[in-house]
């Protein structure tokens, strides 16, 4: 296991920090957001927007590739980064999300999970191991292990039972990692839903095996925020403090304010670039409805504050009437928007690590906004 | 009337020539493409992409404009450019084409025409002194007359009525644009079909009104291709040599080198950015159908000749995939190469003109593709 992630800053009155994540395709400085391909394309933008807006590294779906084009013609093309020409770090998520949320017919054993393609119901078996070897294929420069959860809410007797399979799964996958020589890194996801018990065993049971960085799975499907930050809470001390923390799939920006709090280092989320081809669109004084007829005669930008290049050129009465008419440059717009207010955040919140003043920039984001709400007007 | 177009080089062994057309927003050097931005927005890319493959000037749908925001709502918004902003020259198609192609139930009377709007069947009455008003209020830098063509293919005493009538509308629309102190530009539109003594009286009805360039109108509908060119080849002497010309509508890039060599000057299409959507690419060697599955494993980019960021980045295997995942991306890469092309036989055609080569130029490009053929493989 090579030394990848270096904390560069600590926050003195929380457990904020920052870091570098070392991969083999170049550093992420952390707390790092990054944007989803699914398929090896952050929807409604180019590679090149992508890099001006700074984007360090982003998340692809194993289980889309491998479904298609499949793991062996992104091998046989030179693996993801040259598949999709991005040259910079990458991490693929095993799939495990996607098989137990999009596929019909599900049906878990010890020795894995067999599913039916959402495609076309292709009966499909995997396997821990497989799932190692698909992203080996693949060539992220980080993997993630196949994990198991159960619908929420899951009861805690089958959350005990998802947690341990999850525990056997990654011992398994370890294993067949350790038979490659690969500079790619292999994290694993802890399950246990909001039981604080089941939550430390998962995360216990994961640092006994030993992974280059630990994910919290399972979290963000409705359960209360007060409960999901519980776990963090007392994920934090468990957790070791030189291995990166990933909170997967989340979320809004007031809640990745309270995740770094906890100690987190990397988040995806599709919430960015799916509100925005929706024509939801974060601003400093909250969430904006583009469709929303007031702003049918606005010359104003969407966002003062916001020094994008969506907020730069466009007004709001544009940037409606593009949505309206279905137009391609709405998608882009918005996208180009809403990552850069992610990514921005990002940077102000390194930065306030850096300066100690983590806290005082989280307390000014809550007064003055809280994204989730609508904008006050 | 301004004097607004010169011309800056005339090729010794046919008619064409390279100009320069000064609009309120600054030159365009012709020959020269225009891409449809019909609601505002040319589909797929930014107006930074546009800039970066040296888009010159762009046409706008007045119709679709009319329709949705308003005429009223973009005057209130300061004009089409403050509006979409977008700084240089925009053209406005007076609608002409849009209501005799789109709209159901239109009728034509002398003083205008009535149809439903294709949205939500709205009547509307239209006149040629409407359709100035409404390019008024857009603000555009050429507006066009309001013509009337009949369905393709049209007797030729349906198409002499439309040819007469089209001039009444034409001597209207030039008295409504005299009423405005405006650096608004107003073309006129010959109609005429193929029929060589309409087409001539088209063009010498509108010469004797006076306009700032001229437009053929109602061509590329399915007539043959020899038919066209003789209907340019006839319009050439006619024409005054001092005054723009433009092609409406038009088409293939080798349709486009046999109207620059019979003295057209300017020219739209929706040909590049539609295919490009649909996954038609024109390459230097031919048209390429992108989701063929040939290209699945194909690391070579689409076009080794073309410098373009999607030729200089992406595999043909990558645009594939992107095409068949549905990605916006694909609409993106696609849209950026197939204009790209466009724009750099604009350049090509225009240098040549300049140096005395075109018609060694308008050779090559026939024997090496015919984009409007297959690749040859």
């Amino acid at each position: 296991m090579t030394r990848s992630f270096t904390v560069t800053a600590r926050d003195p009155v929380s457990s904020a920090r920052t870091g570098v994540l070392e991969t083999a395709h170049g550093a992420v400085e952390t707390p790092a957001f990054m944007p989803v391909a699914s398929q090896g394309s952050v929807k409604g933008l180019t590679h090149a927007v992508l890099e001006e807006l700074g984007v360090g590294i982003i998340l692809v779906n194993a289980y889309h590739l491998f479904l298609r084009p499949g793991a062996d013609a992104v091998a046989a093309l030179g693996g993801v980064h040259r598949f999709i020409s991005w040259p910079k770090p990458v991490l693929s998520d095993s799939g495990g999300f996607q098989i137990f949320s999009m596929s019909p017919l599900v049906k878990v054993f010890e020795e894995g999970v067999r599913f039916a393609s959402h495609l076309d119901g292709t009966k499909i078996f995997l396997t821990p191991e497989d799932a190692v070897d698909v992203q080996a294929k693949l060539g992220t420069d980080i993997g993630m292990c196949l994990d198991y959860f159960p619908p929420y809410p899951a009861t805690e007797t089958t959350m005990r039972e998802a947690v341990e399979r999850t525990g056997r799964w990654a011992a398994r996958a370890k294993r067949r990692h350790e038979t490659r020589e690969s500079p790619q890194q292999l994290w694993g996801i802890s399950q246990g839903g909001v039981y604080p018990d089941l939550r430390a065993r998962g995360i216990e049971t994961l640092m006994e095996i030993g992974f280059d960085g630990y994910a919290y799975g399972g979290l963000g499907l409705g359960e209360p925020k007060s409960q999901l930050f519980e776990v963090l809470e007392k994920g934090d001390p468990l957790l070791p403090r030189d291995r990166p923390r990933y909170l997967m799939g989340m979320g809004y920006i007031e809640d990745i304010y309270e995740a770094v709090e906890r100690g987190v280092d990397l988040f995806d989320c599709v919430l960015p670039t799916r509100n925005a081809r929706n024509g939801t669109l974060f601003t400093s004084r909250g969430r904006i409805s583009i469709k929303n007829v007031k702003y049918a005669a606005d010359p104003g930008p969407l966002d003062e504050a916001c020094s994008c290049y969506t907020c730069r050129t466009f007004s709001r009465a544009y940037l409606r009437h593009l949505f309206e008419r279905g137009e391609i440059a709405s998608a882009i717009l918005n996208t180009i928007h809403n990552l850069h207010f992610y990514l921005d955040n990002f940077r102000r919140i390194r930065q306030s690590i850096q300066s100690n003043s983590f806290s005082l920039l989280k307390k000014s984001i809550r007064s003055e906004s809280g994204d989730s709400k609508e904008e006050t007007t």
